[in-house]
């Protein structure tokens, strides 16, 4: 594999977010084959052009298929709505494209299953876009979980909190529509899944709650039209080896701008850590003289790899873009067959599985199994 | 009510909380009759004697009774284990005493009732020692919401936690028995759901799980006994009003010492408290500059009554005692028919029936109604 | 000694905190014996009436030289304005009575020097109201000093900030004047001073600046009088043993309302200390496993006597007037020859000594040698 | 200027940051041409290619005179040791090539003059590696300083700490030697400062202290060397307009990994800052209602350009490799005239001319004047 070649669907937040992601992830890691930036689709041909240009593609084009059919291309990346995710990547794995897809993988669980599937046969690399167990601080917690730094985990709890549609006077958005999923558990929850999943596993129950704070939104013309999901979400929880927690989601949470706080307890200590400041974790051991324990806010540096590969010395900073390039290096490590850490749609079902299961809980008002 | 007498059985953790608060209510406050500290009861004669020495108080006696029928005594600190409180509390009622009764009221729901139902007929003044709504922060939150402060409040998370079992070795104690109550839903859920109560009512629904991270602790001789309750409870909860809400509580959990942490979302904006701070409250409003919003750290100061009856610059900090001098202050007016903030005996039933429901809930596996 | 007679001069901030102190200490400690609250002086007799019932003292004038005369008088604290402070010390000191004075000893250095020599002839214990070192979280950094826990101690900084004359339009106080000392020199500086002085020892050479953000306030009838001392000061200066440092002390810094900040750097870690939140500091050891260093926040403990005479439990929080109770307790152990942490006279004269200093540093723009 | 043709000469710690920013500036923006990264210079030929095959330059060479002489170059970036700064920007200034060098100038006044002088000839842009200013944060303090969001500003205190020196055994280096500067003077002193020129503008006087904590370190053979230079620095400081401050630098200070830790008070408020926490500022203003007063922490967002650039979500972080790419645009912005926040030479002359005036200050113990 010389130089991988690469597609590009959607130019919106995470659009850019990848295209940055190919921009650097060669200067930063050196070990791997600088990706050449092929082709890129959007809407329409002017704005495919434009998008182009600016994010250093060499060809665009308002047809996506195109990309399939583009030879030139090795893996492509989807970041269009979640409603064209499935039929993307299928065709994708099916054209022998590796495909870098970003989350949640769909809107039902027919498709994200029919999404697996076609990765299974495919053979190719099929990897979702949870970039936030790329920090190198959720990497450094699971290190230290692994080595028993607290012990034997029993209690963990989690919590998703953004304020972008905290507003009661927001006009009704595509997000409050039913058909774009269920609310904060589609938007929010895989999230925190992807991290619990990383460091624990996947769950085995669940009890859910959901609520909208608003009922209704404006809509044009001055009247209002009702809200179809919810906004928030408390899932009760119990994960494999008899750990039972809590994960709670809101973006209608006032004050909370990127918030992914976790708490995680064991027989030894506990770990914190808030996603909002992004470059700390906290560590609490039991064991040490009466009088000196206490939380150890640990800042991020280069003994945390692949820090390192940004920057030599510590407590200077990543930020929410590099976790996009480091997920792509691992992206690229797995289509040269290195074991490294990422979501795949295997795992990827296991997090969705786990979200309708919350939604049912919710329905039925009681525990649900997931599996 | 020239001077008030008081008696107080018990001197452990909290009868010296109850001792400090009746030896400097007066003097911090100036506006209530100084107390008489007339007559102290211990589990025996000689312990009584060197307490009431050691606390302040005149007479010491090894039966609690002695109290009861002390003319000189017009109100009783009750600050024994809670199996205890519905006899003394009963009895004192009766006697014509007031009462001042440690938290929770009682282990067994229809003692509680028993307690509310003496009170009621005595028409003296029962109070209970939920300290922790007193501290003037959580007074400044009750005003800020009565206020419209953040708008219209939807979501409310709150957590209690402490590590005082958390090591798995601990030997096996009084609390591990199921006589001695659930487990941290008597130990702690009941002072979240003090301060829950005071900001917005009682609960009307719950849905509680429970877990127990150690299943046997050692006992003297080598040996192991089964836990009987839960040290941990995770509850979804719907208040009075559409406001949904998660209570944790943790008495297992390494690293946190008193923390009391409060979340509460609303309309336009969101209020952060967390006891372990306890001078310090969050508030952050949505209306504002763009780009200059965020959480506003308030320290207490003389702006926060009754901080100023303690200190009269801000940012010096009110210890936790302090907070039971306030009760202290609560209780005294009451007792002179001022409408004071505090929680009652009947109040106080409607936590212990939340309580119960949570159990409840946990040993279906389903959502409980509380009333 | 059976009982401790004691007198009060003064009833405003600090009064009243002298008079809880002499409340709690008792029954906080348990072995010491019960102080008898004998007499209390204000500047008029109705005055002292109204405050000795409601701070507890037995009998009150108007006339301060009644308490030298008063036989049942043990120990006077002196809380009344600093230009009082020398000659009711020397009085007191003479007659035969122990003294508890407030900080700073006197507006010049001469008097202080005669406050010293008359507490040296006496023989009688004579303290400082220095309480910030009576804080355990302090006591606590000294412990860590002495043994070694930071290596050897190289460079300190320390901050002390208020903002209740920050506002430019407050009106021309006592305070502004110069015959109330060199600013806040005076009202602060002593109080970071007596930490250092508690930790490391007195400081050897400063070099001082000072600064008037204000230069008039508004007086009576629409004028502005010139502000003739500085409410701010910036010291560079150096310790025995080779410690450099910095101090900065600041009366109008908006936002601060009680920051004592302290930084203190050795050879094998640093500590933090922030008065705001006077329950906690922050210490940090260079070595252990790489990459899970960091600052460990230790929260207030029963380890940290003497804070589990007022509280079984950790993190719970004193407040800032226990910090009194404590030094209380110190000052009594005094008088009965043991072996207890408090600024004396002759300790206080250093501080004083090294203020003079630093004013005569920045009027002459050059390092002064203190000694 | 259809595209830049970029030269780096360099490709250490912040050369790689140079050819990240080149690799990114034009995705991130889309508002400047593709640079073209043309030519890499490093020690040897060897070396050059490979770092000109990761980061992504044309061609590599092993003689920096290589790019003076290359015509398709345009800008040039210096990274190399500071003794090499003034000789290859001379030299790049005078070829017509735009020059983009890290700080700080060089370690002589005189040469510094040079290529001030050098830059003003050539009337190319030459533009100094001070990227801290580049953080949005930075930059919203300064937005709300020319608003008047907290008054009249009166005094500031700033700290640089990081702890890559603190170890008392870490082998003699190159930065020891007084060949290579003051120390924390040179090393760390400036960023401070181009902060407060970029807010304040300059200093007008200077009183320094220094220090080194550790006299000699080892050498090979197990002697030990002399440390040559001052690790840490202590300076009150003046700005124009009346302005008192303080800066603190060290380089020794164990636990502080990239703090430069702002503090600035005015007649309406304060303004807090550390780069530890990139994403985070604190503003403090006086009015407002009682009680309701403190700090409120922002966060970094799209409303504080260019974040927005970046990420379209507030709360997601940015890192610190991004403020290069934040200058890298500024530098571009400049080469088109535009006019752009950054410090060229003339500015960067006017923060070495206040290094060496408190290096004079040191040496004769007193205020010197900084023009």
């Amino acid at each position: 594999m010389d130089r991988i070649g690469v597609g590009l669907i959607g130019t919106g937040y995470m659009g850019k977010c990848h295209a940055l992601a190919w921009n650097t992830v060669h200067p930063v890691f050196g070990d791997v084959p600088k990706p050449r930036l092929v082709h890129l689709a959007e809407a329409s041909a002017p704005l495919a052009e434009k998008r182009a240009d600016e994010l250093g593609f060499e060809k665009a084009t308002g047809d996506w298929r195109d990309l399939i059919d583009d030879p030139e291309i090795d893996v492509i990346s989807i970041t269009t709505p979640n409603k064209f995710h499935a039929e993307m990547a299928i065709v994708a794995l099916e054209a022998g494209k590796h495909v870098w897809c970003e989350k949640p993988m769909a809107p039902s669980f027919a498709e994200a299953e029919a999404m697996a599937e076609a990765a299974r046969q495919s053979g190719k690399v099929a990897m979702l876009g949870y970039n936030y167990i790329q920090n190198p601080m959720v990497r450094q917690i699971r290190k230290l979980l692994s080595e028993g730094a607290i012990g034997s985990v029993n209690h963990v709890r989690v919590e998703m909190d953004e304020d972008f549609m905290a507003d009661p006077d927001a006009p009704f958005a595509a997000r409050n529509e039913r058909a774009n999923g269920y609310g904060a558990l589609d938007d929010f929850a895989v999230h925190p899944l992807s991290i619990l999943q990383t460091l624990f596993g996947n769950m085995t129950r669940v009890l859910c709650d959901m609520d909208k704070p608003y009922a209704d939104r404006p809509v044009d013309g001055g009247k209002r039209r009702a809200v179809e999901n919810h906004d928030m979400a408390s899932v009760l929880f119990h994960l494999h080896e008899g750990i039972s927690g809590v994960l709670m989601v809101n973006r209608t949470a006032w004050g909370r701008k990127g918030r992914i706080a976790l708490q995680i307890f064991g027989s030894k200590g506990s770990i914190l850590y808030d996603q909002e400041r992004m470059n700390e974790m906290q560590l609490y051991q039991a064991p040490g003289r009466p009088g000196e324990q206490g939380y150890r806010t640990i800042l991020a540096g280069p003994q945390h790899p692949p820090y390192d590969r940004f920057i030599p010395a510590p407590g200077h900073g990543l930020g929410f873009n590099e976790l996009k390039t480091i997920e792509c290096r691992q992206l690229i490590g797995r289509m040269r067959s290195e074991d490294t850490l990422g979501i795949g749609f295997a795992d990827g079902l296991e997090i969705e599985r786990t979200v309708h299961a919350m939604a049912r809980s919710f329905e039925r008002g009681r525990w649900e199994v997931v599996a």
